[in-house]
C-alpha cells in the first residue's frame, strides 16, 4: 500500500509557557487536520512521539490523552525512543498504513520541557543515556564533546568548520518564522560564545525547547484535495549500544548508517538523489558525522563542504541541509523534532517553504537520532510529479 | 501478508527482587528466541511494552537499552499505553509484519515494580488518569470500585459475583507455575478480606507485580520449525476519555466495546465462536464488564455466570476465561500484562498448558486496558488445523 504525507503543520518552536502540551497539541492537530481537508473522525489512528511526559509530567497514557482532548476513540499509542520518538512515531505509522490495518493516520510529535527546572530536564534526558554514563553525571553536551574531540583529534578539522554548522541553521532559521532562533550569527560569534563542554560552545548545542508538530499520512486511496501527495518511499530504523564506551568508532553512528541503508535500498535512491535533508543537529559535530553517516560525504569532509557554504540555501545547487534552521536554530523539543523535520520536507516539496525555498526539489530526506546514537531514523519522501 | 505467532515465553511473575529488569528481559528474550528456533540476528525490530521505566527508573529509550542488551543492532521501539502497553506493543510488531517491513519480529512486555515504594508506584500509575483524578488524591482501586458501586447499582448483583472471580482466577492460578499467587481461596475468604476502598476487598484487586513476558512474531514465510504457527486474525485498539467524569455509562468499557469490534470483523468471528479469553482483570469489576464489552454475555448477566462456574477450567464447555490466573492471581506486571496474555493464549492453542490445557481450543482472544478504560486493544489468535 504506497502512503502519503497529506497535511502537515508545525507550532512556534521556542520557549511557550502560555500554552499546555493539551493546547499545543490541539492547536496544532486541529491546524493539520485542515490543511488535510479531513476531521478528526476520518482519522483510525493517532501516533504520538514524545520523550518527557512521564519524567516531567507524571503522564503516561499520552495517546489516549490527545485522543481524548481532539474528540476521537480511534486507535492511540504514544511510541517513544528517546530525542528520536517523533521520527519512530512516524515510521510506526506508516507502517499502519501500509499493512492495511490504517486509511488515514494523525502524527503528534510534542514535548514541552521550558517549565520544568534546568537540572530536571538534563536528568530526564539522560533517560536516553547509558547507566555508566548517567551514575557518571555526565550530560548530553559532554557525550558529543567526547564525540567532537575524537573526530577533531582524527580528521584534524579546525573549529570554524564545528561553527560553520551553526552559521548555516541560524541563517536558515532566520527565515523561519516558526524558529525559535531567527537571527543570523557569524563563525566569529560562534566560536567566542561561552564554552560548554570543551570544544563545544553554547553555539554549537540546540536549545531545550517546547514545540508540537503534526503530519497526516493516508494511503493511496485517500490522496486527494487540494495537497497534492508526498509519497513517502523509505524508512530505515536501526539500533546501537546507548553509551558510547561500547562502540568501535565514536567519530560515526552505525545506528544512522544502518538505518539509512535501509531507508535507501526501499526507495531505491542514492545519497546523490537527495535534494534536501533535515539532518539532526542536536550539536554541531551531530550534523558533521550525520552527512557522512547518510553517505553524502566521505568521512572526515563534510565539516569543509559546510564550510565552504556548499549546503546552504542559496549557495548550493546539489544538496541543502537544514533549511528549517534545524535543531541548532529551530529549536529541539526533543518528541517533536522527528515530525517537524517531515513538516519541512514536505512543506519544501510542495514548493511552499516561502523564503527558505530550494529550487526544484524532488526528493527528500530526514535523519532523526535518539541518545548519542542509541537509535536513527532515516525516512525518504518524493514530491509526486504534477506537484 | 499473514502473521504468526512463533514463540512464546514468560518469567515468573511476582516480586522479583533478585533480578534488574534488563536480566529479567535477557532471560525471557533469549527462552523465546530459542522456542522460536532464531537467534536474535535473525529479529527485525523489536517492541517494547512497559509502561513505567520513566517515572520510576528515569530510563526513556528502552527499546535501544534492550536491543543493547540482546545484542542486536535492528529496528527497536517503546510503545507505551498505560497498563495496555504490551498489547498496544504487540499491535504494532503485528502491523510491522504485515506492512511487508518486517519479517520476524520480537515483543517484550516489561514491568518492575516492586522496588519502589508503594505510594511511589500508586503515584506513577496514575499516569494513566486524568488530570482531575490525579489532582484529587483517587488511585486505581477508588475508580474500579466507583465503577463496581455504578454496576451493582444498576444491574443489582451480589457482592458474591465479583468475589466469585477471584475465586475462579485464584484457583486457576494454582494451577499456574508461573503466577503470583498459586493458591485457590474461597468466596467467603474475598469477601471477608481487608476493604481497599468499598465494594472492593483486597482479593478484588490484582497485585504489584514484577515480570516479563515475550512473543516472536513472524509472517507466513517464516512460519516452520517446530511450532505450528498460531495465526493472528484480529487486532483492534480503540480509545475513550482519561477520566470517568466525561463517560456517558461507567458501567462498561466503550473503549474496549470498539476495540472489540474492529477485531472481531477482521477476524470474521463472533464472540460464540471464542474457546478462550484472557482479559484484563485488574479487579473483579473489569472482568464482569469485558465479558459483557466482548459481546460474550448481556449487561448485568456475566456476573452469575462466573459465580455458576461457568467460566471456570473443566466446568465450561463454551468459554473459558482467565486461564492464566487473570491479572488477579497470575500478577500485573502493567506492561509485561498484555503480553503475557498473549503468551496463555498461544500455549493454550497449542495444547501446551499443562494442568491449565483447555480442550479442544480452536480460537483465542485477549483483552486489555490501559487506566480505568481509556485504551483497549482486544487480540484474536486461530491455531493452525494440523496443530
Amino acid at each position: 500500500m504506497k502512503t502519503a504525507v497529506l497535511g502537515v503543520s508545525s507550532s512556534k518552536f521556542g520557549e511557550l509557557w502560555d500554552v499546555s502540551p493539551r493546547t499545543l497539541v490541539s492547536q496544532t492537530a486541529n491546524e493539520v487536520l485542515k490543511a488535510s481537508q479531513l476531521s478528526i473522525a476520518d482519522i483510525d489512528a493517532i501516533y504520538v512521539g514524545n520523550m518527557l511526559s512521564g519524567i516531567l509530567g507524571n503522564q503516561e497514557n499520552l495517546g489516549s490523552f490527545f485522543a481524548e482532548e481532539l474528540g476521537a476513540n480511534c486507535a492511540a499509542f504514544k511510541v517513544e525512543g528517546a530525542c528520536a520518538s517523533g521520527g519512530l512515531a512516524f515510521h510506526n505509522a506508516y507502517l499502519g498504513i501500509k499493512s492495511g490495518a490504517y486509511d488515514r493516520v494523525l502524527v503528534i510529535g510534542v514535548e514541552k520541557m521550558t517549565d520544568h527546572k534546568p537540572d530536571e530536564v538534563a536528568s530526564g534526558l539522560m533517560g536516553a543515556g547509558s547507566e555508566e554514563e548517567r551514575v557518571s553525571g555526565i550530560t548530553f553536551p559532554g557525550l558529543y564533546a567526547i564525540m567532537a574531540r575524537a573526530y577533531i583529534n582524527k580528521y584534524k578539522i579546525p573549529k570554524e568548520y564545528l561553527a560553520s554548522v551553526a552559521v548555516k541553521n541560524h541563517y536558515h532559521g532566520s527565515l523561519n518564522p516558526k524558529a525559535q532562533f531567527q537571527r543570523a550569527i557569524t563563525i566569529e560569534k560562534a566560536l567566542q560564545s561561552t564554552m560548554i563542554s570543551d570544544p563545544l560552545t553554547l553555539l554549537d548545542c540546540s536549545p531545550i525547547s517546547d514545540g508540537a508538530s503534526a503530519a497526516v499520512l493516508v494511503n493511496e486511496k485517500n490522496v486527494g484535495g487540494k495537497n497534492k501527495p508526498v509519497w513517502v518511499i523509505g524508512s530505515g530504523v536501526a539500533t546501537d549500544s546507548l553509551g558510547l564506551s561500547k562502540r568501535d568508532d565514536i567519530t560515526s553512528l552505525k545506528s544512522a548508517r544502518l538505518a539509512a541503508i535501509k531507508a535507501y535500498k526501499q526507495a531505491n535512491v542514492k545519497p546523490a538523489d537527495i535534494d534536501i535533508a533535515e539532518v539532526h543537529d542536536c550539536f554541531t559535530i551531530a550534523e558533521i558525522m550525520a552527512l557522512e553517516d547518510l553517505g553524502f560525504y566521505q568521512k572526515g569532509k563534510s565539516g569543509k563542504a559546510i564550510f565552504e557554504e556548499k549546503l546552504t540555501l542559496g549557495r548550493s545547487k546539489e544538496l541543502v541541509v537544514n533549511t528549517s534552521g534545524g535543531l541548532k536554530a529551530c529549536g529541539h523539543p526533543v518528541g517533536a523534532t522527528g515530525v517537524k523535520q517531515i513538516v519541512e520536507v514536505v512543506e519544501q516539496l510542495r514548493g511552499k517553504a516561502d523564503k527558505r525555498q530550494v529550487e526544484d526539489v524532488r526528493i527528500g530526506l530526514t535523519h532523526n537520532v535518539g541518545g548519542s546514537g542509541a537509535v536513527a531514523v532515516v525516512n525518504i519522501f518524493k514530491r509526486a510529479k504534477d506537484q
